[in-house]
């Protein structure tokens, strides 16, 4: 195996083992690396390459998986045969280059080489909350109800009547949807995300973006060939100062923002800073797009409108979801927006998927009509008030000095940015190996790449984890700090020229 | 009212309550009629425009839904106050200008103005047929089960696991998923073409599709920026000679067939056009994209082998599909393809909805495990080929001397060639007034408009409504060619110059 050709990049948030997997699995397509060929054994390849052996064993794990490598216990690994999809391969079938056709993948991953414990990297409902006895009665009432045939026939892409009319009747009593406004009904709200994008940013589009920013939504955007706008975010959500500069010098066509308990950072827009921003919006003709999934989760002091709320002149469209509310498995978010719009939305989806599945628009349907939302929403608020208290006070005592975090008052989502030199990339392996995870920063980039910023999601975990969790990564962090300071003096005084 | 304005087209397949509405709304929006003012009657305007009244209510109605209008009994249509997202509005709050922003919306829409009794135009299983005693029991098994709390929280973009597995290790055991091969759950097949097409045919990629296509198909990958090459479809399936050509002179990236009981004309591709098929793709190094929803549901001879069956170069991409054959509104199908495409495929997934919704897939795991699926399939099956009996004898029997029909031996369409000078758009609005709906020829062109043809989905009729339904169609077809017969007699010979 030709090992100076394996390059890994430390500095990376892609964990080692993964970089070592796609050196290999690059080694293998280029023909460095024959089919046949025993791979170095673990311990003898992470002596040559300095890594952990469990780094080793994780990067042929990956490429087993992906049929690359097999591996025989006690002869070790093998190169597999060349795939028939692979461009040059030596049999008389001619196959496909796949790796010519095909796009380049996108190289975000959260994976970790190690058993993960305490997980601060999924902002999502704990599995433990849900509401299971009674999601049963009401599933097993929509089952056998008369509208049983309805829900498995084909549909509208507008989503399954009863469901769109009773959320429509919500908004209106709201004030969230107004008499030019229509509702459309999606598969959680990255659809609703992708299909605002196909509509809205075709390429070259200006549309301002949060940054950070969830990942997730920065895809579609960058995808749909958007010309991407970052305006920074505070702890009092984004910056308004600088959003009217960038709302003046390249007039954009959209803004996405999410006011309350943004994700990654958990802040919220004051009151009157959502008022400015719908007066911007008002005075540079930019329409809004608002994430609205996480208002209902509020833990501390009252509830602010939303700009659609605020909004008269028909420029916001608001995205909602049950998924963060109740069961994330179950896909089903929302878009209220002017009429024509949602016509577009409608036929963009009907093209996508024809529309959203049935039997969980039925069920979800039940469970707010039947008041057991409301009553799931108010225990995980109850939960969630604790957890938060949990995760502030744990970042208070455990952070580093020199640590920032954010105070949200709602939602899953806490950012904290370490103090220099640490980089959160490089902390997260050596957290991982204690069975913490978070993301780091960078996963998180609009533009700017955060590498001390990190994303703590404590809606997933019970206090006493959080607790640990953030306990262990200060102790981490905190030993990195003195080891570089240590190190710092060691090193030789770099001469000014 | 400014009736010059007013531009209708008797030849187009939109329907003329459709064209009236879109002029109005036009009108409306130009401020040729203005807020407040009074429409004509439509005892009136149907008098002014020589059309039928029923058509001007149809026209009213529909501006009305679209808020452009509002009507109040006994005084009239009057035109709504302007919306406030229109972009001239007089107000003072400045509105969003959607009309600017937004694309031009597909116009292909197919709503009668009259009630509907016997449609042909959708092709889905008949809603008296769904299982309904099953279905509840084996969904109340899977709410009630221990994977309930799995169901509700965040899944893999791949699908649910436990389906995923199932159905790769049927397809392993049918021949259709081989070593290389990895399988990705989609919402319905639908989503699984958008996806590829997003994936695979970037803006000026040269795509073979049959002709004529399920309208639904030729959108995504037009939308995709493809270059459309329309390959003919005969009543043997695609024409492999037609396709040969195609191949040298495009040498396109995919080609797009459905081998069994296509989508309108109900062909099969015979099984040695088959090989050539796979012969040619390889010549040429083509992707195919194999449509596998129907094959399922054969009536008469014997099952083919599908092309992903005689590969061996890894060069077709399965599409499969529990929507035809169980529940259309539980949207869950799939895509079998070589592993790189896959990975990419889930990519994308993730970013358009992250995941396919969970109920549906658990609860078609259980259908299809307890061998209810198959049971049904086979209930299908036997009714299915009642109904296929029922259209062949009707077309025999009912349809004008000249006119041609495919003899499908599975599915749930048959494409109907009328003779000349016969058009199925006009023939449509006419067999409409009588309750019988069916979808015109030009619905499902690639590239040839199809004047004359139409088809017929006869999947969700019973033998007596098809029975009735072909003999409306045929005797205003033959009725409509004894009138242009008479016209043409009356017509003076024009010169020839």
């Amino acid at each position: 195996m030709v090992l100076e050709m394996i390059r890994l990049d430390s500095t990376s948030q892609v964990p080692l083992y993964r970089q070592l997997s796609s050196n290999i699995a690059e080694l293998i397509g280029r023909g460095g690396i024959r089919a046949g060929e025993r791979l170095p054994a673990t311990r003898e390849l992470a002596g040559l390459l300095g890594l952990n052996r469990t780094t080793i064993s994780a990067a042929y794990a990956l490429l087993e998986e992906q049929g690359l490598i097999h591996g025989h216990v006690g002869r070790g690994s093998f190169v597999a045969s060349r795939p028939c999809f692979s461009g040059e391969q030596s049999n008389s079938e001619p196959g496909v280059d796949w790796d010519a056709i095909l796009p380049r993948p996108d190289l975000h991953a959260s994976n970790s080489a190690y058993p993960i414990e305490i997980s601060f990297s999924s902002s999502r409902p704990p599995r433990d909350a849900f509401p299971l006895a009674s999601f049963r009665r009401l599933a097993r009432e929509v089952i056998d109800g008369p509208q049983a045939a309805d829900i498995l026939q084909l549909g509208s892409p507008h989503g399954y009547g009863p469901l769109r009319r009773y959320l429509y009747e919500e908004a209106k009593a709201a004030g969230t949807a107004g008499p030019d406004d229509d509702l459309i009904i999606t598969n959680g709200c990255q659809q609703a995300w992708d299909l605002l994008a196909r509509i809205l940013a075709s390429a070259g589009t200006p549309v301002v973006l949060e940054d950070p920013i969830y990942h997730g939504l920065w895809q579609v955007f960058a995808r749909a060939g958007a010309e991407v706008i970052p305006a920074p975010v505070t702890g009092r959500g984004v910056d308004t100062g600088v959003l009217e500069q960038l709302f003046r010098r390249h007039r954009p066509r959209l803004a996405v923002l999410t006011p309350s308990f943004q994700n990654p950072t958990g802040a919220t827009l004051p009151l009157d800073q959502r008022h400015r921003v719908i007066d911007l919006a008002r005075q540079y003709n930019v329409v809004l797009l608002e994430s609205d999934i996480y208002s209902e989760l509020r833990y501390r002091e009252t509830a602010l409108p939303r700009l659609k709320q605020l909004d008269t002149s028909g420029r916001v469209v608001l995205l909602g979801s049950y998924s963060k509310v109740a069961f994330p498995g179950l896909r089903v978010g929302w878009v209220i927006a002017p009429r024509p719009l949602v016509a577009h939305l409608a036929a963009l989806k009907q093209m996508s998927d024809l529309h959203s599945d049935h039997l969980s628009q039925a069920v979800l349907l039940r469970f707010a009509e039947s008041g057991e939302l409301r009553r799931h929403i108010e225990r995980t608020r109850h939960a969630g008030s604790q957890r938060l208290d949990a995760v502030l006070r744990a970042c208070r005592e455990h952070l580093p000095t020199g640590a920032r975090f954010s105070r949200p008052v709602g939602g899953m989502s806490l950012w904290v940015e370490l103090p220099a030199p640490l980089r959160s990339a490089e902390l997260l392996t050596r957290v991982q190996a204690q069975g913490v995870d978070f993301l780091p920063g960078s996963y998180f980039s609009a533009e700017r790449s955060h590498p001390r910023g990190l994303r703590l999601s404590f809606g997933g975990l019970l206090p006493e984890q959080i607790e640990r969790g953030v306990r262990i990564i200060g102790e981490v962090a905190k030993r990195e700090l003195e080891t570089s300071a240590a190190n710092a003096a060691q090193e030789p005084v770099t001469a000014l020229v």
